[in-house]
């Protein structure tokens, strides 16, 4: 397609515009004229309803350290969403124009600022797009050449085109410069076109500042079948500005006021309202996933029954499968160990194989939650979640509704050794604003979390574990976010035992064995408490019976002191006089044995509980 | 170079005595042709000193789920290192010989198991091998296929070519079976070989199972200038033994024990000890960076002088560069912001460009710390440590010395808003095991923090700040681990205030307005600690301090609440009846805005103190 010279006239006046205004606002302005074309000639949407489900999505990756975020705020005022006012508050406290953009703006569906994370969240949005919506509509992710560095991109990148994702056009933005200095590649194009290459796209170089070449590259990217596109755009920093092009040092800081004046007058842009962005086809359906809405069968266990947290996790998610088609698994090439399997062999096309790429499977997750299109659930070794913090991190400053599900916790893996514990995972998650951190210590409680998790918006870590220990609860029993179980409890109790998952049962035991050894004198019966939910902590229940047994509390976890139950408990009591907390935890990197001698070796034991409780 | 025919049937040999070794320990056997030819042909090492400085190095990067790991132990038993009983010995908690390889073992330099982390850890040490031993030995990487979807493998690679690390060579296993399901690329070798090649790698694709292929590659390697190597070896896993060769689903199975004796039958294997590994030319120099050795010439601030944590940081690192040649800095392209660039001025040859790649650079400062060879020191955003949450924690089962310093913390950064906070940093780095988390709060105490990092084995955060804020400590000031300052105190406190970096300036004021506004009668007098490091807690000097005063205690922290300074207190004084504990902190994902009007919006300024004071 070739366009009039008006046509191509009037957008690069739209570029110049949106260049000086994104100047007007902080700094060196970038990719005017990929935005511009992007904006008012490739994609379609309303400027009334910015997040319109059959509208084409745009992520802007490349918002490294806020300063590729202006000429976004500048095309939509372009657009006409945003006035001049608006978007010459940004940064400050009284406006959602941001450093860095988040789902606060309604235009937004990712926060960014983190980079090497948009393409894997562009990418869950087109395949949800392709394969879940099976809808026309488009995703463009603009990136930084710098933040192709971050491995998170090859992730990405390698999904997308495994996926044939070729309603995903990633666009490279190569203007040569990093923050402190010049980036590893420079403005070395081809070397960008052959990495994008090998990873599947059909990868284009074009001049970033011809509007000729970049409308063209859009339309082979809209006729190119079965593969993403990448292009590779050779840019200039402040293209046009003097002064400013092509130099180092400008990163981030403000354009002098006495500069602004000449810049204005160097770019030409004449009155705005001329370009009107395309409509979308409104091809995507309507969807409905508000929490409350996805009832599950209710759990089918016996009492004494051995299954595994992990196994019931996987049954459950199948289950949630049948009664919503929205309901999706993802999963790093463990499916076999969390059991998210169970949806993938009853609903294939619900579940998404992401393979070893732990950071791209939350970004994927991320954006296949955005404008409410599915509910999300991510599993793999909770050890390996880690992979992924920073997504994580971000997932939470996207008020993103997602769903990690980590196995294989704690030392009680047994012989696979430290590298596949998770001993850190209470304390990433907790930490995360917002989220909700649930411990189910059996089968059914598994189950109902894994329920009530597709029901509860924002970040959910559930973790499961490996061992199949005994079904301790009756299918018909109530759980509620931020409401623990007494697993025990007498009159005569003289210290509350908190433990969950393996730590659960050691504590039981250690219950059972205080009430009944030694002279009568000196047994101890104790309230045992399964907390349920880390976060939010039942923090009434645990005080109340801490109270009520004279203010001591043990907490038994499998996981590192930092961050974990026991200072969870700790915290949750800290402002009580007269209750005080002792805990026992994993202290030091385990090592490989049998599950049994490695509880027992790491302190947390019914021996060891037993030892503590004579001894508090 | 071409080999004779009986050296190619003893290398046949070896291969097939570490294979049915391998299959005896666990499960098929993985990588037996490549592992005799590279131990027994291409490595030059000392088997009676394994970690011998001028030894070539070999990290097993691909001991996925571990169950690549035991024809390490059978190579290490063919050379001579392990008898027959050790290698038996797998997964036993007595043992040595782990589910996945620890440095427990003295051959092992870097744990894995958490796949896609080897290739940095070997650039890291060939980028030493290279620039700073300036020595003849030689790195080998042995990945697996299923790893390359790690996104850290693509970081290493461009890494890698970047530095011209022809000392190093990737040798990639293509087995084409995950642990679920077959690999994104299956036996496509060209595929890999178009990856790698784009990386900037040499690329060669041979027959994983042909010795002369395989000896051939590493020649070419040797030969290569300029550029790493990776070999593609096309392989079939459990090549030679029927029923298992190629087939799904045989991951980290044990093969049954009716099995084992028709194998070997079918391996011919003939009586060991004829090959010998060649020994290395010993000229890598020896090093001695013992702690305690490093000696910083003393700071020089005037008490008042606004200085902020993170430039006293870069000016740290420079003096330990001046005396020491082995204190190294790596960077994430935030050298100017984190001013570790104060180290690459003075100190070029001793500062690496990790461009916009965290997991790499944390791979590559674990890799350089090996065989004591550097005392490494990363540095990044804080927030963006959480990028390698994975390799820190794997550093910790490494038992790596490993130094993170991360600036921009907590809200108090200002503009560019919460993509740039770190407000988990602390829980992170507090659950890391055996850590240690300084959080200077001003210039004199960044110095030292530095300082004493540099002489403490294991893994070290510094948690520095970006606004510039008053010296507080003369330059004589001494500052050890785990010991508090108190900051105010008076015989007439009523309550502890522990706050660090901005927060404890907000204390000292609230302290200081609390003892002077309103009536004599309501005036309150505050002890204020700066506990210098958060981990270990100086736990002696606040119990003290809060029995003292009564039993109150107050923390004020730009950190969220999990894992942070409230907890790591809260816990510290939790077995203590009569101490209580508020906490003040980020409850919420912050906002762009100005850094004192940020603090003080999320609860964390001196008004918000004196508040809680008065409530409490």
């Amino acid at each position: 397609m070739s366009i009039s010279a008006q046509l191509h006239d009037d957008l690069e006046d739209a570029a110049n515009r949106m260049r000086i205004s994104a100047i007007e606002m902080t700094a060196a302005a970038k990719s005017a004229d990929i935005m511009a074309t992007l904006f008012f000639h490739e994609m379609k949407y309303d400027v009334a309803h910015p997040k319109l489900v059959s509208a084409d999505r745009f992520v802007l990756s490349k918002a490294s350290h806020g300063h590729a975020c202006p000429i976004l705020y500048a095309a939509w005022e372009e657009a006409g969403l945003l006035t001049k006012e608006q978007v010459m508050s940004l940064r400050k406290v009284t406006s959602d124009i941001e450093g860095h953009p988040t789902p606060r703006l309604n235009f937004i569906d990712v926060a960014t600022g983190s980079l090497g994370q948009g393409l894997s969240c562009a990418a869950g949005m087109a395949y949800v797009g392709k394969y879940i919506d099976k809808a026309s509509y488009r995703v463009y992710c603009l990136m930084g050449d710098g933040e192709t560095a971050e491995g998170s991109v090859w992730e990405a990148a390698a999904f997308s085109s495994y996926y044939k994702l070729d309603n995903m056009v990633a666009i490279v933005d190569v203007n040569r410069l990093g923050q402190s200095q010049e980036t590893a590649l420079g403005h070395r194009v081809e070397i960008y076109q052959a990495r994008f290459a090998a990873f599947g796209f059909n990868a284009i170089v074009v001049d970033g500042h011809n509007i000729y070449e970049l409308i063209k590259a859009y339309e082979v990217a809209r006729n190119t079948k079965d593969k993403p596109t990448a292009i590779i755009a050779k840019t200039f920093k402040g293209q046009g500005i003097e002064d400013i092009a092509d130099k180092e040092n400008w990163h981030g800081k403000p354009v002098p006021v006495d500069k602004i004046d000449a810049i204005k007058k160097c770019l030409h842009g004449s009155q705005k309202g001329k370009l009107v962005p395309q409509k979308p086809l409104n091809d995507a359906p309507n969807v409905d996933l508000h929490c409350g809405s996805i009832k599950m069968a209710a759990p089918t266990y016996k009492i004494g029954e051995k299954v595994a947290t992990r196994a019931a996790y996987g049954t459950a998610l199948a289950k949630l499968g049948d009664v919503n088609p929205r309901v999706i698994g993802l999963d790093g090439d463990t499916k076999n160990s969390t059991f998210s399997e169970k949806l993938l062999q009853k609903h294939p096309q619900q579940f998404i194989e992401c393979f070893i790429a732990e950071q791209n499977m939350v970004g994927v997750a991320v954006g296949a939650q955005c404008r409410d299109r599915t509910i999300a659930f991510t599993s793999t070794f909770a050890a390996f979640f880690t992979r992924a913090a920073d997504q994580i991190r971000m997932a939470a400053v996207s008020f993103a509704n997602l769903k990690c599900v980590g196995s294989h916790v704690g030392a009680s893996i047994g012989e696979d050794g430290p590298s596949q514990m998770a001993l850190e995972d209470l304390a990433m998650f907790r930490a995360i604003p917002g989220s909700t951190v649930f411990y189910p210590s059996d089968a059914v409680a598994a189950e109902r979390a894994t329920e009530l998790a597709a029901n509860t918006k924002g970040i959910v870590f559930i973790r499961t574990s490996r061992p199949a220990l005994p079904v301790l609860y009756g299918n018909d029993e109530l759980f509620a976010i931020g409401k623990a179980k007494i697993l025990k409890q007498s009159p005569s109790d003289k210290i509350v035992l908190i433990g969950a998952g393996v730590t659960l049962y050691e504590c039981a035991k250690a219950a059972e064995q205080l009430e009944k050894e030694g002279e009568i004198i000196n047994r101890v019966h104790c309230c045992v408490i399964d907390p349920f939910t880390i976060k939010p902590l039942d923090q009434m229940t645990i005080v109340d019976h801490a109270k009520r047994v004279g203010g001591r509390i043990l907490t038994v976890e499998d996981h590192y002191p930092a961050g974990g139950i026991g200072e969870a408990v700790s915290s949750a009591v800290a402002d009580h006089a007269d209750i005080r907390v002792r805990s026992l935890c994993v202290q030091q990197v385990p090592r490989s044995g049998s599950p049994d001698e490695l509880v027992d070796l790491f302190g947390i034991s019914a021996r060891h509980i037993v030892d503590a409780v004579k001894k508090y």
